[in-house]
Formats: C-alpha cells, sequence, structure tokens
C-alpha cells in the first residue's frame, strides 16, 4: 500500500502517492490560496482527495519551515503564517489516522538518501541552490533533524565575517555570496550590463566566453566551494549532493568542480565531490510519505 | 569485566581498565620511546602487563591517526610512523582476541558522549583546543568516523581566505586562528611584548585588565565563535562540549561565551552554547574501551 505525501510550498502543494521502491504516481498541484488556517483547510482537502478514493497507509507533510524535534509541532513557517502550529495532531485527527510532519529541505534529502543520489550510503548531504541555500543532512542512514528542529541551516553558515548583509539579520551569510541572487547580486556590483540581470544571462555569457560573466560565476563558485570545504571538514561526507535551480546547472557545476580542487590542499582527507540530485520536484512529496512509512510503520506493503 | 584502553599519545601510552558505567582504574601511563613496529611492541607490552593479571572483556586503542572506515587499517599515524598498518589485525593476532582502533580525538568525544558532558544527549559535538584544535562528532549515538576515516577534521575548516598559512599546506585554516598557537602568534604579530610569550601570559594579563591582551584573547574567542556558529548551522547541536588546555580555561570559555552571543543574529534558531568536557586526560582510555566494548560485545559484564 502506498504512502500519501503532500509537499506544501511558498505558492502551490504538490502531493503524490509513494511506493516503498520511491515511485511517485497521481502526482498533482494546487495553488496554496490562503494562509493560517484557510492554508490548513487546503492542505486537508489534498489529503481527503486521495483518501477517499485509494488506499493509503502513512500521510506525511513537508513543508518550508521548523518542526519541534520533541513535540512535533510547527515552530515557524512564515509564508503560511503558521506559529507554534500543531499541525501533525490537528491533520491527525481531522483524517483518523497518524500524521507526519518535517520541514521541507530534510524530506528532500532523505528522499535523495533513499532513492535518489545517495542511495546505498550511510551520509548523504543534500545541498539546494536556487535563489538561497538550502538543504538537509542524513547522518548514520538517519534524518539529523538537530537540537532546534531546523537542521540544516545551511544558507546561512557565517561565511565571511563583516559581509553582505543578509535578510535574516546577520551579515555574510553563505547564500549572499553562492546563490541565484548572488549571481545576480554580484553581476550589479561589478556593474556587468545596465538593469537586472538573470542567473541564466551571467552563465550563458560566461559560456559564450565573456570575461566579466566568468569572473562573476568564478566568485560565486569559490564561495560555495568554500562552504563545502568547511562541511566537509566537519562531516567528511566524501561526496555532496547538489539540487536546486543553479545547484543542477551542469556548467555552473563545472565551476564547482574546478573551485573544490583548488580548496584541496587544505582538505586533502575530507576532499569532497559533487553529484546532482536525481530526485528533482518530487523529492519533497517522496521523502514526506517515505519518513511517515519509515517512522510510523515497518515498512509499506 | 571491564575492557581495557590503550590510548597512544604524541609522547606516552596511557591504559586502564573501563567498567560499564566509564568508571576506571589500574591507570597508568609509559613513554613511547620508538617509531614503527618499536611502537607497535610497547602498545603490545602495555596490553600485555594488564592481560597477564586481570580478567578483561574488550581491547580498544586510541592513535593519534586516522583509520580507514572499512578495513580498519590505520592509514596514517605520522608521529608515531605508521602508514597503512593493520594495527587492529597485529593486536589481535598477538593477543590472541579481538582489539578495536579508533582515531583519539573520535575516542574522547565518545567518551564524552557516554559518560561525559553529552551524557543522554543524542548527539555530542567535542571540541579539543590546545596547541591546535581537534574533536569529534557522535550524531544519532553514533560516532561519526566519516567518508575517509578521520571524522571531523576541525582544525582545517577553511575559515579566512587568503589567511595565515597553515602547517598542513592550506591557509585561513581555523587553528591558526583559534588556539594556543594562534593565541600566541596574535601577540608576537601585536608586538605584545618582547621575547616569546605563552598563552597563559596573555590570559593572565587580560584578567588583570591589559587592554592589548583583551583584544588578543577577544581576536582569538571571536574566531573560535565564529567557527563554532558554522558548525551549528550545520548540524544544530544545541550544545558544544570544550575540551583541551585552552577549551578547559574559565577566562578564556567567559570570551567564548560573549563572542558567541554576538554571533547570535545569524544563529537565532542554531543558537549554539558551550559546556565544559568532563572526563579530562582519561577520555581517550575511556572511550577506546567502552567503543571496543560497544562495538565488539553486547555490553560489558
Amino acid at each position: 500500500m502506498p504512502s500519501l505525501g503532500i509537499d506544501i510550498g511558498g505558492t502551490k502543494i504538490a502531493s503524490g502517492l509513494v511506493h516503498s521502491d520511491g515511485t511517485v504516481h497521481e502526482v498533482r498541484s494546487r495553488p496554496v490560496t490562503g494562509m493560517g488556517e484557510t492554508a490548513l483547510q487546503q492542505v486537508l482537502d489534498v489529503a481527503r482527495s486521495y483518501l477517499a478514493v485509494h488506499p493509503v497507509a502513512h500521510v506525511g507533510v513537508a513543508l518550508p519551515g521548523g518542526v519541534d524535534p520533541k513535540t512535533r509541532v510547527v515552530t515557524t513557517a512564515p509564508n503560511l503564517g503558521w506559529t507554534d502550529m500543531s499541525l501533525a495532531q490537528r491533520l491527525s485527527a481531522a483524517l483518523d489516522r497518524q500524521v507526519h510532519v518535517e520541514n521541507d529541505a530534510n524530506c528532500a534529502a532523505w528522499a535523495e538518501h533513499r532513492f535518489g543520489a545517495g542511495r546505498g550510503r550511510t551520509n548523504t548531504v543534500l545541498i539546494t541552490i536556487g535563489t538561497g541555500i538550502g538543504g538537509g543532512l542524513v547522518v548514520s542512514n538517519r534524518l539529523l533533524v538537530g537540537h532546534h528542529g531546523l537542521g540544516a541551516e545551511l544558507g546561512h553558515i557565517p561565511l565571511v565575517i563583516g559581509g553582505h548583509p543578509c535578510k535574516c539579520g546577520a551579515s555574510g551569510c553563505w547564500e549572499q555570496y553562492a546563490s541565484g541572487s548572488a549571481l545576480r547580486a554580484e553581476a550589479r556590483r561589478r556593474n556587468w550590463r545596465p538593469g537586472p540581470v538573470t542567473g541564466e544571462e551571467v552563465l550563458r555569457a560566461a559560456a559564450d566566453g565573456d570575461p566579466a560573466a566568468v569572473h562573476i560565476v568564478e566568485w560565486v563558485s569559490g564561495h560555495l566551494a568554500h562552504g563545502l570545504t568547511t562541511m566537509a571538514a566537519f562531516l567528511d561526507p566524501g561526496e555532496v549532493v547538489l539540487g536546486g535551480g543553479l545547484g543542477s546547472d551542469k556548467r555552473f557545476v563545472e565551476y564547482v568542480d574546478t573551485a573544490l580542487a583548488a580548496f584541496h590542499p587544505s582538505s586533502s582527507r575530507g576532499h569532497v565531490t559533487v553529484r546532482p540530485a536525481e530526485l528533482g520536484i518530487h523529492s519533497g512529496v517522496i521523502g514526506a510519505a517515505d519518513l511517515a512509512a519509515t517512522i510510523h510503520g515497518s515498512a509499506h506493503c
């Protein structure tokens, strides 16, 4: 019997039925059109639409926020207007079955560990690089949820003391230096082209040999390698799985490989290589469902 | 029945019998007076001196080097002149019983996790600050040995790009900024006092209100807090256990607390506090013995 995975994003709710081998079917997507209780009701509607017609073993929910590791209460999910929301408890009561709730990046890391690029390994580090940096860690085949329930707050490692300000209130955070928005911001700071530019434009120009664009991509990939090398010295995972729009871009990953090699002297024993995430946009759905099955059931049937 | 722990250091071999509650007795210490086969023979002599007169369940060895996570071969222990040394296998054959071999910092982290400052927690991060920075990580109650078998290569995270050169061949490594030798080096760079100074002199002068000494200690503790905050963003351990000469110094730890608070905005969710290691110089012996008992036996008897 499959399990139901629901991945609540900033703008849409993705969902699907996930089997014990990680395959997913009945994939759906609907917009999130409200916050607070409205958003909760929409999640319930999605769940009920499956439960009414499909046998479902377990229900797992991925969401963009933090979950208290002890109480499993959603501590904060700003995009959804949830603070100290007993989401699992309320969904469980309404659906009359156990529901497991987890941070979306953690779900994606779990999915890659079980069925994607981390398959067969003991430890999986997923780093997603899009507008910002996110990710999750699986250590000794267990999801690292951390003491405060967010696990890897990767985008906000203090990479550069006294560096560029971050929306989190600190300065010098990794995602200000190694993300899609960092690509755009650095192009702007260097007056690369008049007006706003996209990361795609910078990457394409670099591929076409524009020396200024090459320098911008090198600057961003160098800072990504700096953070990856730091992480490797702590965890020595051997390999890091890169996901997200920029992290999946082959042109960018070539620069990252080169930048990592330049850090090699400081990490000869903890050297790290990168490989692409494999599960794409369904990783949250897959990870949420499989975590629910792993935690609540002995296995899928 | 207790287990035997042997902790091979740079200059001496410490040993003792360790019970299932972490207590240690029959503690001994002898100098290491040779390298290569000579050092191996000295370890054997120590083990035999216990086995001849005491019932011993398991034997664990801590050593300053790396151990291949799959083969358990000692990849490199430069102070002992060992490279690709089948230490566990050779000791096992000579002593006619299973021997477990592990990096010494990992053994200390395991000991603190089981019986010291990390007791009762799921994750324990031990950071030892002496001349350099070392340490080990226990995640989900399992020692993190890492892909290359060294686990936490903490002292060599690339903290400052283009920073002070490190003996490892790279530059900007954490231990060049946040250790006993960093305290001395920074005092020298600032021409604090003529001639060589010790870390103790700097700490004492800072405690007496010498403004220049205060700045040096703040500089070092600030860089320690930088690395700790970075680690917390990856692992969110809540708490970090500090050991080693400098890491155990109450005067220094006060500065570290202050410096960590200054990093708080960037790590509000991954905030980390420090607490002192509890097991002192016997942690290697205790951890090695208890790891052997945990891995080779169901329990001590």
